[in-house]
C-alpha cells in the first residue's frame, strides 16, 4: 500500500467501489443461488432498467466496458461491415482491437476530426452513402458515438436524434458507448430515454464501473430482437459470470434511490470546482470548451505540471499536445483533493 | 429471494462467496489506485502464486473460467491447430465454442471415451502422430486435460507426467483446466508443483470461483514466454478488469493461510459424507468410481429423485443416463444439507 | 515432366483439364471484358444453371472445392453454431479447418460412424434436439452431407429428402458437398433437382474440377436470400476472380451438351470396369459395397500392392485399414490404364 | 458478346490472357499429375523465381491478388497488430476487409495523405513508436506499400530501402503489394532484387494477372521461416489449387524470356503514348505527376468525358474529384485504341 494516499485525477477508474455496492455484495451472499443469471436477484435487473429507461428492453451484464462495447458492436455489424466512429473514440484507440475481434474483422471507419470528439448527422450521411452494395468495399453497418465523449463533451438529445435519423434513413444501427453515461445525463438534465432509444439508439453500453460499481457494466438492447444472439456471443466470449447475483446486486444498488445520478453529479461538480479554481491560476490555460461532465483539459506551464506530479497528484499529460493535461474526477473525488490541487497549482505558479 | 433456502447439489457455482473474500474487497477499497493491475496489491499476486507453485511464472487474472480456458488455449494453438481433449471436457461441451472463438477457429479433436473423462499418454501419442505437416489437416498443437475432471476423477502426478512427456515428445503444449484444481490437489495430497509444471503443464487455468471467490480466476503461465501475447489477448477479449485490485485482493485472500485448500477439503469431505450416507439407502445405486473430489454420480429410483426435487434439493439428473444424478458439493455446503439429503432419500426409499 | 506417364488411381484431381474446357478459354479470350463477373459470358451462368436445376437460383463461382464448402457453410451457421456432419466428411478431415475459418469458429459436430460415410434423418433428429437455446452449447444450425460421399456411396433422392425434412422440422439448413455431384447424379439417373432443392438442399457446392474443369467450382444457392451476404464473403475471402469470364467459360462448356454427365459416366464406368476386373484376381478382396460412383476400395495382398506401386500405378493405401487401397477413376482415366492395372494385379497375384 | 469490342482504359484486369499463357495451359495438359503443387512443373516454380529475384525464397501461388495480399499480411501481424499503410492503398479500400479476415481482426492504420499514395520512412518512424507494449492499443507489426501504387506512382529502390530500414529499426515487417510490380520494375529499370529483399521487403505479393496471366498470382516469401505457416493458411483459406500445374505453367510461361517485362513495357508505353496524345488536346488537363507506369489521371471537360463514354471507351471517372478520369493501360492495349481515344478526345474538344 502506498504510504500516502493517491490523489488521482488520472481517470475515474482509479476510484474504488462505492460503499453501497460493497454492502450489496454482502447482502446477497446468503446461501446458494442459481448461477448464470437465473437467480432471483438477476431476474429483476431487466425490469429495473426498463423502469429507468421507460421502455421494454433486454440487458446483458458484462464485467468490463470493453466487453460491453465489443459485444454491442458485434450485434450491429457483419464481419464485412464498417462501424462509423470518431477517430478519438475509445473503441478505436484504447481497446486493442476488441471490436475487430468480437465482430470477426469488421472495420472501424473514422469520421470527422473535431477536437470535441463528436460526430454529427452530416458526417454520417456522407459516409453512409459510400460504395453501398459494392462487394469490394466494407459496408457501413452502424454508427458508434460516445456519451459523454472521451474529451468530456456531450451530445444533446437533439444531436443524438439527428444522428439517429440519419442512421435510420441509411439503414444503419446506432450504438452509444455510455462508459460515462451518467455524467452526461446529469449534465443534460434529461431522462435516460430522451438521449437513447427516443433518439434512435439501438444498443447502449451502460457503464457503471467508472461511476461506482466494481464490475457491473451492461449492454442494454432497445432492439430486443438482438437478445438471443447476444446471449450466445456473451457466453462464447467468456463474459457470462457464473455467480451473476453479485453483479446484479451491484447494478440494483447502483440504480437504487438514484444513487448513480448522485455519484455523477458529484463527479461533475468536482470537475467544475477544479475548473473554477484553476481559472484563477496564472500559468494555467483553460483549453477547449468549458467542462460539462467530469473531464477537463488544461494547459500547464512545465514547472507547474512537474511540481504537481512531484506532490503526488496523478494525471495524464502531454499525450494530446505539449503541456496539455487531462483531469478526470469521479464519484469518489474528495473536495479536499480538488482544493489541494488548485492550491498547489497556485503555489507552484508563484 | 426464495422463501426457503436453496439446498443445492447442482453445481459448486451455486455457492456464494466466502466471507474472507468479501472482507478483502472491503479492505482494499480505501482511496484511489492505479487501474488495470498496476496497483500495489495486484503487483504482488504473481509473486504470491510463484510461492504457491514454487517456480517463476506469470499470472493473468480473468473474471470467468471460460475466459481462462479460452485465453489459455489461444496461446497454445494456431488457428490451424488442433486441441486434443476428452469428449466430455468442459471446453468441448459447455463453453459455446469459446475456445474456437479465442483461437480463431482451431479445432477440438476429442480422444478416448472413458467414463472417467480422462486422457492418457497413449491416446495423446496416437493422435499426435496424425498427418503432421500435411496442409490438408489441422495440426495437433496442444493437449487439454481437466483436473479434477468433469466427472470428479483425478489425474495423479505420474499420469499427468506421462501425458506431459508424450506432449513434449510430440512438440505439443499441455494445458490444464483447473476449474476444480484445489479439489484435486487436496485429494492427491501433493504440492501444486507436482501435478502442474513438474509434470509438464505449460498453462494452468487456476479456478477459484467454484471454491470461494466471486470472480477471480487466473491463467497461470509456467511458460513465461507467452506472457506478452497473453496480455494483448486478454485486453482484446475484454477481460482486463480496470479496478483490478478488487480481483487481486480476492486471489490473495483465497491463498492466505491455505484457505483455498481448507475450502476444497470441506467440499470433498461433504461429497464423501454424501456418498457414505447414500450407500446405506436402498434404491440408491452408487455408479462409477468412489468419490475422490467433490462430484458424485448415483442412480436414483425415479420416485426418490422426484421426491428430493420436490423437497427443494437442487441437482442435475437424467443428463448422463436415465436415473443418473450428479451431486456436487462446495466449500459452502452445510453438513446439515448433506444429512438432510441422505435422510430424505432414506425416507423416500421407504 | 515424368519420362513415363502417371497412371493414377489416386484421386480424380490427378486428371488434367478436359479439351473442351481449354478450348473455351481460348474462345473467350478476344478483347477486353468487364471484370469480376460483369462480362457478358458470366452474366449467363446463373441462367444456365437455373436451367440445369430447373429453378430460380443464385451462383457464385469460386476456384476450389474447399472455398465452395467453407463459403457455403459460412452462410448457414453463425459462429456459435454447429455443423452436423459425418466424421469422415471432407470438410471435417481434409480442409485444414477452412469451415472453422470461414464461419469464424463454428463447430463441426460429427454424427454416425457408418463405413458408408452417410448420415440419415434419425441421426439429424437426435442431434438437432440437443441443448437448443442453452447458451453454454453451440447450436445446431445446419447439416452437411457429401454427394457422392468420400467413400463413393450415394444418397438416393428419398434419403436426401428425409434428411431435408428433418432439417426443416428442426430449423436447420442443409448443405450438400457436391465435389463429385455429377458422379452421383449419373449413378442415380435422376434430374439434378430431384436430389437437391426438391429434397431440401439449401446450398450446393457444385464441384466441377474433379470432373474436367481447371478451376470452376460453384456455390449454388437455392435459397436466394443468401446471395448478398455470399457476395461479400466471397470477396473478403479473396475468391472473387477478376478475369471471371475465364471461369464462366469453363462452366458453360462443362454444362454444354451434357458433357459433364458424359464425363461422370465415363469415370463411373471405369470404376466398374476396374471392380469387375479385380473381382477375378486372387489376392484381391472386394471390400465394402459394390462401386456405384468412381471410388472403389479393395484389399490387396502386400506383394500385389507393392508390385503395382513399383510399376508406376498411383493410389492411396493403408490409410483406412492395413492392406486397404482406394482406387479413384476420372473423366480422363483411359480404359487402357484400367486394363493394365487389372493385368498387373493378376500377374503379381501369380 | 458485345457487337463492338470493348476499348477499355478502365483497369488492366479488363484485359484477356496473353497467348503464351493459354498455350502453356494446353502444353501441360497431357496425362495425370500429382495435385496441390507436387507435380513436376510446380516443383520448379520456386527455383525459377529464386533466379528472377537472385535469392533463396519460398513461393505460394494463389488465384487472386486479394488472396495474395491478405495471406501475406496474415503472416506479418498478430490479430492485435496494426498494419501501417496509405489511406488509398488497395488493401484498405478495395478488398472488403480481406486483410482483417485473414489476420483475424488486425487493424489497418493509415498514414499520410499524399496524392501520390506513397508512404515514407518518416511516416513509418512516427507511427512505429506509438504505444508500443501498451495492451490497450493495437501494436504496429508491419508496413504495407504498393508498387506501383494505386495512382501509378513508383517507389525508387532507395525509397523502399529507407522504409525497410525504418521497419527493421522498429521491429516491423515490410510487405509489398506488387499487383503492378512489373510495371514499376520496367519503369525503374532495376533488378527485381533491388526494390524488394535488398531494400528490406519480407513478403511480396507478386501480381501477374493484371499483366497477362489468367489466375497466377503469388506470395513470395523472402523470409523463408514463414513458409510452413503460409502453407496452412493458404489451404485453410481455400486457396490451394488442386490442379496446380495449370497455375505453375502460367507462372513459368510468364517469366520465360522476360515476357513479363515486355508486357509491362508495352503497358507503360501505351500510357505514355496516351499522355503524349492527350497533352495536345484542349479541354484535357494533365493532373498530377507525369505517367511513370500504366496509370494516368487527367481532367476532362464534361462533354469530352461524356462523348468518349458514348463512343464506347470504358474508364472510371468522377471518383477522385469532379471531372477527373483514370486511364489504365495493359499488356493487351492496342496502339490503335490509344490513338482512337486521343483522336476522339480531339474531335470532341472541337
Amino acid at each position: 500500500m502506498p504510504s500516502q494516499p493517491l490523489r488521482s485525477f488520472a481517470s475515474d477508474n482509479y476510484a474504488g467501489t462505492a460503499p453501497e455496492i460493497l454492502e450489496a455484495l454482502a447482502t446477497c451472499n446468503g446461501g446458494g443461488a442459481k448461477p448464470y443469471g437465473n437467480d432471483d436477484l438477476s431476474l429483476t435487473v431487466t425490469a429495473r432498467l426498463a423502469e429507468v429507461f421507460e421502455c421494454d428492453l433486454e440487458v446483458l451484464l458484462v464485467p468490463t466496458g470493453t466487453a460491453a462495447n465489443a459485444l454491442a458492436l458485434s450485434l450491429l455489424t457483419p464481419p464485412w461491415g464498417a462501424v462509423l466512429c470518431h477517430p478519438s473514440s475509445h473503441i478505436n484507440t484504447d481497446e486493442c482491437g476488441a471490436p475487430e475481434f468480437f465482430t470477426n474483422g469488421a472495420k472501424l471507419l473514422t469520421l470527422g476530426d473535431g477536437a470535441d470528439a463528436k460526430l454529427d448527422a452530416a458526417l454520417v450521411q456522407g459516409a453512409a452513402q459510400c460504395k453501398i452494395g459494392d462487394v469490394h468495399a466494407v459496408q457501413p453497418s452502424c454508427v458508434s458515438i460516445t456519451q459523454a465523449t472521451e474529451v468530456g463533451s456531450i451530445y444533446t438529445p437533439s444531436e443524438v436524434a439527428e444522428i439517429g435519423a440519419a442512421c435510420r434513413a441509411a439503414g444503419l444501427k446506432l450504438h452509444m458507448d455510455g462508459a460515462r453515461f451518467a455524467n452526461a445525463l446529469v449534465s443534460l438534465g434529461c431522462a435516460p430515454a430522451e438521449v437513447t432509444w427516443k433518439a434512435g439508439v439501438d444498443v447502449l453500453s451502460f457503464g457503471t464501473v467508472k461511476n461506482g460499481t466494481l464490475n457491473a457494466d451492461a449492454v442494454v438492447l432497445f432492439d430486443k430482437s438482438l437478445a438471443a444472439e447476444a446471449g450466445f456471443r456473451r457466453k462464447r466470449a467468456g463474459h457470462l459470470t457464473s455467480k451473476m447475483r453479485f453483479v446484479s446486486a451491484q447494478m440494483l444498488a447502483y440504480l437504487e434511490n438514484d444513487r448513480w445520478l448522485a455519484h455523477a453529479r458529484h463527479a461533475n461538480a468536482m470537475a467544475k470546482r477544479l475548473e473554477d479554481g484553476l481559472k484563477t491560476v496564472a500559468g494555467v490555460e483553460m483549453t477547449g470548451a468549458p467542462t460539462r461532465s467530469n473531464i477537463l483539459f488544461v494547459k500547464l506551464a512545465p514547472h507547474i505540471c512537474a511540481g504537481l506530479l512531484a506532490e503526488g497528484f496523478a494525471f495524464y499529460h502531454d499525450r494530446w499536445a505539449p503541456g496539455v493535461v487531462r483531469l478526470v474526477t469521479s464519484f469518489a473525488t474528495p473536495e479536499a483533493d480538488v482544493d489541494a490541487f488548485v492550491a498547489a497549482a497556485k503555489r507552484l505558479a508563484g
